[in-house]
């Protein structure tokens, strides 16, 4: 049943704070600049040693605390806070994260990135033993998990959880006296450690959320890893040995923000190098290079200064779109009326552009784009995109499960070109990515170190729920390949 | 009184389409282009030949318009719409435009953009003979001149009230059966006409709002002119001969958007000029290029193109800072806290870096932006400005009609770079702006058809009740200098 | 042209209070006692001896000053109030009052209650001048008389200005240093003085204002009277002495506070008097009494204690029927669905009800709680109205300013019986209802102090903007029975 | 630990239906008129026989649905809604009801009017078995305990966990097929079955919600029922058999509203007549008999008329008491500032008052009511109360759990009167209460079928939790008659 896996996928962020008087306030800021991996709903909780505190809401986290009262209600040294990302359907406020259980013998609350691929058939055990669920999140099972084992003690039940759930994950616990981070056992997302100069520690999906409030970055979070902190200080832990690094590359290509620092790679750079190598696979003759802004424009800048053309402002994105924006009817879109992207006629008006974006997922952006840049004036646009033709969906994450939408899954390189209308089209190759990014973590881990699946389908995990759907998603040929490489 | 004057200044945006089927929405989405201009309120008065419809609030246009039925409600084919900047005090709602006035023979609607010099003494002058205003703007001024002479019809009541109002405008009238467009004698704020194609015609402050609704451009308005549309079409008529174009040089330098094109001139390339012109007049040893997001991009890769560095992403600004975010405590700005504007450490770490911005006012966006920069590892920091010195105060438009807040009228360069703590500090020189913008409508106009008052002091207009407080606020020099320029 | 002038019409209430510590506070708890004079919005201006400060919106009270910071930013000793009832179409933000005029001479804040007769006419002139208004209401239109002879003096003005206006009216002027009421020369509307403990003066609609903030009754204002009070104390002066009472008797009937006591007659008395009255005029045979919550609640247990029979509760108001309530559809309320009143079954079944009223306008609540009380299974429903048949519209701030809408303007009583569907119907008489209230201040003032003009069409003053309609809207035999009354 | 027990404690309202095509609309109308029994929060879960719609928020019904599109989205034939009544501390949405629970073999929605006495035990068992609650409220418990027994079937699970909950209770269950209804063993809260005139059946907790959608009464739920409606009809069936009828007399008193028919009373006729034996038990000499409003009106008329008084309206209450409301200062509050209720100086003044209030619990809103009357002038004011002293607390929904705040569990009646000022102080015997209430359906359960605990101590049910609590907080004479009496 895809469309029932499909509600249960989310991009999200998450930030945790133990030690600092004003948590819940770092907490905000920290949340802050996550906002981009998640505008559908916020929250935060924060305890005093004694009570946890909660507030959330849908919407972006300016509207959440639009009433500053709410963020001075959360009291307390310790916080940890979520940005969640909801893809379709009625975005509930039992979904919005973290979510705070009362048991009594103490509260917990929980924030979860990622997404597990167990969570349908967990969930059916569960509810099947007596569980009642409160939300529509796979998030919650963890806390089912943790409270059939409770008797063995908090990090013991919350290590054999862990163990039990499969996926890309990164949790975060608190309690009114710690605070537990966990990563799953490839590090798909990302998590790293930072720490104040009163010596509190911080834990963030992004090291801009360090930067913000001033936190020196300690180390990212590895696979496998139990980051306890509690008033002693910093504990690492581990709830499995059977790790190898898998960050998703996506994060690199289009979600991260492009100061964050991932396992030693500033983003900005690694997009950068993508689009210099880009460069060397695909020099295109043109006037110009433009990127489509706004995580484009480094890759762009790469191309330009490789292929030695001027870097221009071709496309321009409004800051001004909000949620409550009332759309353009039909009649007034096939007049041309776009509210998010404008071309720049006095740049591009007889000139051949080179137009480089990070990904092409469903197409119809760049058929738009493409379309753009003509009826402003251009006469040839060369679409280059900086990461591989995305054909596989993701499982760890990414809202994209089934097949169905991937312009990639069912068009040649040549197909995708005539689909998008461009004058050329070329993507950059899956070595070339994982060159252009260079993890030093990576070690001897394949792909070095990354997740590569949206583009060859090699999976670093079994697909579990997801398994059969997957593939009976792939065509003969696919199915063919997969067998040769020896995925089950 | 300059505190009393100061609260008038404003810069705007209006649009306006008459002889379309769906006036207001698209007064909508051309005020959407145009709310860079404005963001403390917006509104659209629209008619359908009988009444004059209104509606406007404080905000951005999306909250104003949050519930599309009052944009519904908008009905007709002409409309005018404006969208607000107004400084501090409590923004009443009464102030936003555009305004709306009921007469037994006939409502009229009335949107301006710029500021005028004489209307402190004018508006002493009516109130004197018994006029009531509803509003604190100087914009309400005009239609209480125009009421005086409209027993010679409006469009002669027009006229007789535009000689009587100095400064900068761009006026739009709408009444039933009528669009009145104005401009001042000097071409100060940008103003110009497109058509769509069903012949309809609009008139807007940018051409990016002719792009999104895919209107043709026409022309630009000028010095002196008054436009009329009706049901018999475009109207170019002008109310008075003694004009000459000196446009507003902020607009190409600051507020403008990239993509529009002024007088001849798309912006994001007078940017690129500025960048390029200032690597020749103050080419800095340096390991990159940086701009400050997002008015400087397009100069900082013209330095970076024509110097030959490399243009990087060194500062990232944050997409998700609303009005009504909490703002970090004092101490936890101390601590390093800034919502808005993050350094790339990932970029700029133990590297020489060229910093691009378009301008100083006070200098602390400045000082901020060179701490951060050193703070994330920059081991050096060059600023450099793509406009000259802002020394002297605007009084068309543009908020800053004292001089005690600016940064560059008390001191000289050497003593900017020191408050500021930039390794070095440059500014591009004013004939380098002239010749970098290069207005091809400029004729003979002195300075290339620019306002560059902000920058010598030469003002195109008397300047009526700013006159006293100004000269008082030269020193000796610049008074001595002012004399023998032969300015009053 | 009728459907203009209706625009025009509001019953409202106004509060002011000088030489008190906390006076917007007392205002905002006076106001909320005013609120059933007004829901469509409200304000406050004070003033803290330098400057005037506004706050006001559409909606209640409680919604306008939802944000208690916005009472908080209304500062000074002396402020003023005003609920609106505005009736239909666009409810403007403009025309919630007090409005506050800025000049250069001095702020002036003004709130009115009532209408005027001549405000066509008046604002045509004013218009023709080259007045520019910025209302719909007529209560702007006294400002601009007042700045017109403003060289006099503001005093003087103002009393030359109240003889200019004619209708029904209480304004309340406010200053710097002075608050200023008047009353029209019949006053029509109830206005009053109160004295709080340290000495301040208080105005009033009605006494209840002055009753929640403690403070004591001074008088009634009179007919014609100029109160000022600054400084020194009450200063009691007059701008006409052609002057007779002659107080709306709807606000006795319906609009007043039961509490309120309005020249010398508490309202529940009077009420209390008419039922009483109205079972000697018209005893009918039942088995109960029940009133219609909450305005005849009074004059229904007066009849049924004068006739000897229980007063029961066979009707229910709901309490809880906000604006945003989802109305019924037409089909849902042809299944009987009524959201604000329902008949108790348990209390009227299978038996004989009288039902005592205030008034009958259109018929449509009568014939309504007629069918709700047989749908419950009353065998008999008896209509008591405890006032005359409402025959002529008023034009000096109740909204009826046309006849059309009147159900007694067209019918019978034995017609209206039918169009209600009671049993019986039985109105007070005009005699009956003047003995009833039994003004004490009404000296030898016709019909005892009362306008009774809604019930027999003789009003106490010229009608002028709206006499040539009302003539036309006359059938011959009351055109008749009015030229031989004496009235032009 | 009272006051965790406290916390949990409340009043609400249900309703249901099923069967009709506009179910959602319908639940609105009929939760409108159950307003009065909680106005904390408000929710509706529908079904379309496919899937559970809900949408729950806190505040007023009207508040809540404030986005008809909210409405419109809870699409199907069947319904069921909640309102809440919270009392304190932060009042989270999460406890808003009806809950809704997914589960892989059917969503449950859940609503629930009561208090359970054995919740704290139950919660503490099923967590220490591994269970996640998401609510503070003890409503979540049945649906733990039904999903426990799940594998019998759902009726039989619903049967036994109805047998597993002791307290008062009214539970609405809703299903995709099937709408279940169930009351507790003594019909402590009351609930009906009503019926459309397309044959839908409805549910709800008191008539009033029938009347208002046109829902013929069928008949009260009786003591242990459990009632199933689904697209064969209506179910009657039991879940026990040792049931006997005790309602709360305090729905009779104070809390139903007085168009409702509960077990064949009607509440407007069970008040009067408490007014008329409290004439007879206590006839006072005074001039007059008024009702503190609302609820004690019909008891005051009830009085007035038995001892032949006058019944005169002699304290007001403001209609537009909002929760937004800006609460008077403390100083203001002691000049004299009351939101609330007014006295009615013109009617009261120099008179002797007869106050007939329903009861009086902690004594503060009698002891300001009889200083209102006073201030305003009465001579002497006579207080009387419908129904016996409040000594006990409640167990079973009521907001009262603790007698620390009872003033009669401390005072004798002459130490009350002293306490709250009055001249005279007397109050309904429990033998007066039962024989004015005169339940027909009683049959010989013992008080006539009520609940008069809170006046005797004679709980209908074990304490469980409460017990300990409970038997510490009585004085040696009560506990002396409780072991006269054999409660265990």
């Amino acid at each position: 049943m895809p469309a029932e896996i499909k509600g249960l996928n989310e991009e999200c962020g998450v930030f945790g704070v133990f030690g600092a008087p004003d948590a819940s306030q770092l907490t905000y800021y920290g949340l802050h600049t996550l906002q981009h991996r998640g505008q559908e709903g916020a929250g935060i909780v924060s305890t005093d040693g004694q009570n946890l505190y909660q507030h959330r809401d849908r919407g972006l986290l300016a509207k959440v605390f639009a009433d500053p009262a709410e963020l001075k209600r959360l009291v307390g040294e310790a916080a940890i806070g979520h940005v969640r990302y909801g893809t379709s359907g009625h975005n509930s406020i039992v979904n919005v994260q973290p979510f705070l259980f009362h048991f009594h013998d103490g509260d917990i609350a929980l924030a979860h990135n990622g997404n597990l691929t167990n969570a349908v058939t967990l969930r059916r055990q569960l509810e099947d033993e007596g569980a009642v669920f409160q939300s529509d999140s796979d998030t919650e099972i963890l806390i089912h998990l943790i409270r059939k084992h409770i008797k063995k003690g908090l990090v013991a039940a919350v290590k054999e959880s862990l163990n039990q759930v499969h996926g890309g994950f990164a949790y975060l616990l608190l309690q009114k006296d710690r605070l537990i981070a966990a990563l799953d056992p490839n590090g798909i997302r990302p998590l790293c450690i930072g720490q104040l100069s009163n010596g509190a520690y911080v834990v963030a999906s992004e090291t801009c959320a360090l930067d913000i409030i001033n936190a020196k970055f300690v180390r990212d979070v590895q696979p496998g890893e139990l980051i306890i902190i509690d008033r002693d200080g910093l504990h690492i832990d581990h709830y499995t040995t059977d790790t190898q690094l898998a960050i998703c590359s996506m994060e690199y290509i289009y979600f991260a923000r492009p100061d964050s620092i991932i396992h030693g790679v500033t983003v900005h750079n690694a997009r950068k190098a993508m689009g210099r190598r880009l460069a060397h696979e695909h020099p295109v003759a043109a006037d110009m290079v433009i990127g489509v802004p706004n995580s484009s424009l480094s890759a762009a800048s790469g191309y330009a200064e490789e292929i030695g053309l001027p870097y221009e402002m071709g496309l321009i994105k409004s800051q001004y779109v909000a949620r409550t924006f009332i759309q353009p009817t039909q009649e007034l879109r096939e007049r041309g009326v776009h509210l998010k992207l404008s071309a720049v006629r006095g740049v591009v008006s007889g000139k051949r552009v080179a137009v480089v974006d990070d990904s092409i997922v469903r197409g119809t952006t760049s058929r738009q784009i493409i379309k753009m840049l003509r009826d402003a004036g251009a006469k040839e646009v060369h679409m280059l995109i900086a990461s591989p033709p995305f054909k596989f969906p993701c499982f760890y994450g990414i809202d994209i499960s089934t097949r169905s939408e991937l312009l990639a899954a069912h068009y040649s390189v040549e197909g995708m070109r005539q689909q998008i209308g461009a004058d050329s089209l070329s993507f950059l190759s899956v070595a070339g990515l994982i060159e252009a990014i260079n993890v030093p973590d990576a070690g001897d881990a394949p792909d070095g170190g990354l997740t590569v699946a949206y583009f060859n389908g090699d999976y670093p995990t079994p697909l579990y729920d997801y398994e059969a759907g997957y593939l009976k998603s792939l065509n003969e040929q696919e199915q063919r390949e997969r067998r040769e490489r020896g995925n089950q």
